[in-house]
């Protein structure tokens, strides 16, 4: 079933309209091609209705956000709504700052997300409209183990309930709901925290996987998000005793590059509660 | 020939000022090292005029455009004109949006361009007004084939008596034409399409080119645009199993970086058109 | 005792506030995860007082420096300051630009820096208030040599004494200085001028050597320069034929990845004068 999802992005090459961060956008771009879709770029409030118009799903990352930006994120996410493209919010650094938190939930209020794809930390703060995210990393007391997994999942599940959106709760376990499954996957390497915008990369991910896929957003997620951390796997799985962050961060996208349907399907680890 | 044009760029080291995006900003950055160039962004209205005097040549891509960068291209790139300084143009995605579209005309309208870099789609919006392109990709029915290659070089040669500029319209296969003359080149790898960027490099290439090869812009352009073919041919050559898209990233930079001007004048695959 | 200063960033992990600019953002990001740290990237004058709050340290790197960002950068440095955070100023291309010299030169005014990390040529304009940098790369007549050296470490010391900062200023010798005493470091490889933002990233590290040492910012900052050569030595060593400078890049991260206490100890080439 995972394996279908990746294949469809592979068959309809999806155009992905990005607005994000200025840190990791160059990966993002790559990882977008790697996994078969097409990445575009722009953030001026001008051209964002039109560029989004163009393309099959639209992803929002509000690492470095700013006044100019936020305006533009609003008006792509608004547009792309009345087309009824999906959309992805990844609330970075969410509890950071009043301007993230706030800006976070202002987009939550006003453009209706597909998905929602964030660390614990940053879920949490969406749900309590408050938090304590350590920079942009999530909080040690958010992790989510195999103790506080069920309490985990049904809070994702609630979360899901009240937006409406997929929330794809990523951490050591993953978790990907709606209102009434969850997707717990146990893909990944803890090498992914060392590279900048793993997370990023894989909400760029996300939007073409459920862009590809309409109508299925829940499984497309669930397989975006097994899909990187196989990458992760098999990135670790490549390295020399040399290697360090910066070559496995293009291992990652070079395991995404040329990951095959089946392969997804045979190594995704996961069960469905 | 071209080699002898990558040979003056290695000898002179030309300074590249670049206002361009920042999803690939990097890659433009290290590919112009790796040429022999050398490279600083700077995009305050406040200061192009400054930069771009300390300079060789300037760089103008358009790929992430706002009105505050877009009022710097245009203070930088008349300056660059009164200085006779050569001025690359790289219409990112013309045709997709009214401010892409109009902004590349407005440059084209008060600034003189040495090369106009960009795919045929993009080439076309300039040419005609208004345009089809998908994304930041060519549209498809745009593509230059051996069927329609000849009235691709008709094209880019009434483009070039246009404009005044040489016109390098890359693609499978690239031409460079100015009035006369077109260089109809078959360097490169399809790969190279899966990189995001690979455009924006070569025009960041293209400046140095030209900077370092004055008074022969058209030769200039193409043994840049050779280049960077060749660079994706080796950087093929040399991919092993699990190599994929950021493997070949980083192998068309080192590329560059070992190419030698013998290199390029062997491997250079052209005909004068 | 160099090897200290790189295990305590390992122990302490300190999250570091960077204000710098988009061509080397995203290496800044992975080189701070190399070495043990964690990235925050913020700019925008809303949230900068709050994200550096939540940080250890701050890098305030002017590489693309914009007015928007200008205004950040104060904000953020003053609040730093009244924390009694440590501050890194990279004054990348002062010099180069009226803008950029006068934001350096009152980025030094109004904030206290720890550690100023230039070029010669950067350094110098701060300290002279105009200067003659080549772009962003120091001028051949400023270069460091075994014949000047004396001269150039009164003039690091100096500066120090001026501005109360370490001065790390970097190039074939690099010298860091307070006001008594200079380390003399011969790390690094001619490799390294091939790679953008080796300086920026250097700084950027500089920043996490300077929070996990607190009130020993030379040890700390000659660490993070010793630290940054002799990734650069062992990123040579690992070069085969086809490698250039893009795979010269990732090598230099995965060695700081990689580095071990003892390594560093063994292999920093240093004097103290």
């Amino acid at each position: 079933m995972l394996g279908t999802m990746l294949e469809k992005v592979r068959e309809t090459c999806p155009l992905v309209h990005n607005i994000t961060n200025y840190v990791t956008v160059n990966d993002c771009a790559n990882i977008l091609l790697a996994c078969g879709a097409s990445p575009i770029m722009a953030d001026d409030e001008e051209e964002v209705c039109e560029i989004t118009s163009l393309c099959a799903g639209l992803n929002i990352n509000i690492g470095t956000l700013n006044s100019r930006t936020i305006a533009s994120m609003l008006k792509a996410g608004k547009r792309a709504n009345e087309l009824g493209h999906p959309v992805v919010l990844d609330p970075v650094g969410a509890g950071a700052s009043k301007l993230r938190t706030e800006t976070a939930l202002r987009l939550l209020d006003e453009v209706k997300f597909s998905v929602i794809r964030g660390n614990v930390s940053e879920i949490k703060t969406l749900a309590n409209g408050s938090g304590s995210t350590k920079g942009v990393d999530a909080d040690i007391a958010d992790r989510v183990t195999e103790e506080n997994l069920g309490d985990a999942v049904s809070f994702a599940k609630a979360f899901s309930a009240k937006t409406g959106s997929v929330v794809a709760m990523t951490g050591k376990i993953d978790i990907v709901a709606d209102s009434e499954r969850a997707y717990c996957i146990r893909n990944g390497h803890p090498m992914m925290s060392l590279v900048t915008g793993a997370g990023c990369q894989l909400s760029a991910m996300t939007a073409a996987f459920i862009a590809a896929n309409p109508g299925n957003a829940l499984e497309a997620a669930a397989a975006a998000v097994a899909s990187m951390g196989l990458a992760g796997e098999l990135a670790h799985e490549r390295m020399t005793e040399k290697d360090g962050n910066a070559s496995f961060r293009c291992y990652m996208i070079d395991a995404v590059c040329n990951m095959t349907p089946e392969q997804l399907e045979k190594r995704a680890v996961y069960e469905i509660r």
